[in-house]
């Protein structure tokens, strides 16, 4: 048996999320219906997690297996001619020893996008969230740092998640410009919560309008109350940026 | 009389170009529209120069000219609120003594991105021209050095420009990593020709597949020729990213 990894980079534009769903046009569903098409039989690929309708992927990582003999660089090639526009194979590779796409993920790192500006920027406004010009910065930059450690998440999740242990750690939190006006929030950390990365930038955010001081955060995590918390920020400026293994 | 000064943002991807022309859907012409519902009068503006079809733009500057008393905060709000979701007024302010949005430029500086895959990635391909692998990244950072100075860039226009001198000064030429993977190409000079900076890239981008060696590009300049030089590369990577102005 051959495992094979993958990293795939997607727009999450037009997809009902990663994952397989009857009816839906997910990413897993047409990296697979392509697999099937290659490889002439059933593949079930597995990812390093799901991602949201709407959220995009730089690095997601996934694997399969099959007992087939494989020509790595043609199936590269068919999965990148047959799988749509918004779907790209930008690595394909045997697995390491032991890999697992889903149980040997070290650190994932999540991007949210956001511009400040008055107005809607044209340039900016597909994949970002605009952020008022009253926003302090600063005050941002600073709530970052509240949510590196470990942590019971359970404030940052959204309800429908049936999770017991809320508990989590992130590596870092801050935020870096990308181009003129053009932000992201970057987060890393060994997993994230259902909707946790968008919860967490919404309470960023509310630091930022001065809605809370951004060492309210402290006393947000504690409550573990989601009624504390930030709202779920839109999806569409989500990217997972990258997933880090051992190897 | 009062001048204004706008700075001007927009998505050039369903524009024909900046310039107003009948029967076409431009910049200037969604923007005039605009004015002319604000103020209830015929306004025209004058930009730093035109855009192509397809181009899009961080910081075009334009100006007009009006006898009314005008609440700028109002109208730049109005302006926002009347143009398409593609344009946006990200400045308005009344213009420095003697300034004049064309004649007053001092230098201006255009982005060409481009991106390095095997693949179409689509997160970068909607903004960015594809480069294959292959792509001598060093050769072509060295092919831009040939370009800077005060040279006669006749080789670098298109045909249709009725243009006799084409000497320019190019400040500023190279290579910046916007992102992982995501480049542009940053020129700045006291003025460009008629799909010079598409030209000139496409003259870059042979150098970095090895066609011509980056040294060549001094006979290139020589020749006079346009016929020596590297294809119009397409239009839709292309962002006006500031004019400066002296004041």
């Amino acid at each position: 048996m051959t495992r094979i990894k993958l990293i795939i980079q997607y727009d999450g534009a037009c997809f009902s999320g990663w994952q397989v769903q009857p009816g839906k046009r997910t990413v897993q569903g047409e990296l697979e219906k392509a697999l099937e098409f290659l490889l002439k039989e059933k593949v079930r690929t597995y990812a390093s997690g799901r991602t949201d309708s709407g959220v995009s992927s730089f690095g997601q990582v996934a694997h399969f297996d099959t007992e087939q003999e494989l020509n790595l660089k043609k199936l590269q090639d068919g999965l990148n001619a047959l799988t749509p526009d918004d779907i790209a194979v930008t690595s394909l590779e045997i697995a390491p020893e032991g890999f697992d796409a889903r149980f040997s993920v070290k650190k994932k790192t999540y991007q949210y996008r956001f511009y400040i500006s008055k107005y809607k920027l044209p340039l900016f406004d597909k994949t970002a969230f605009r952020v008022n010009d009253y926003v302090d910065l600063e005050k941002m930059k600073e709530a970052c740092g509240y949510f590196i450690g470990e942590h019971d998440f359970e404030s940052f999740v959204s309800q429908k998640s049936g999770k017991t242990n809320f508990v989590r750690t992130v590596y870092d939190a801050k935020i870096v410009e990308l181009e003129d006006g053009l932000f992201a929030f970057e987060i890393t950390g060994n997993g994230f919560l259902y909707n946790m990365v968008r919860i967490v930038f919404g309470t960023i955010l509310k630091a930022g309008y001065g809605q809370i001081k951004p060492e309210d955060i402290k006393g947000l995590i504690e409550a573990k109350s989601r009624a504390k918390a930030g709202k779920t920020m839109p999806p569409y400026p989500l990217f997972m940026k990258k997933v880090d293994y051992d190897s």
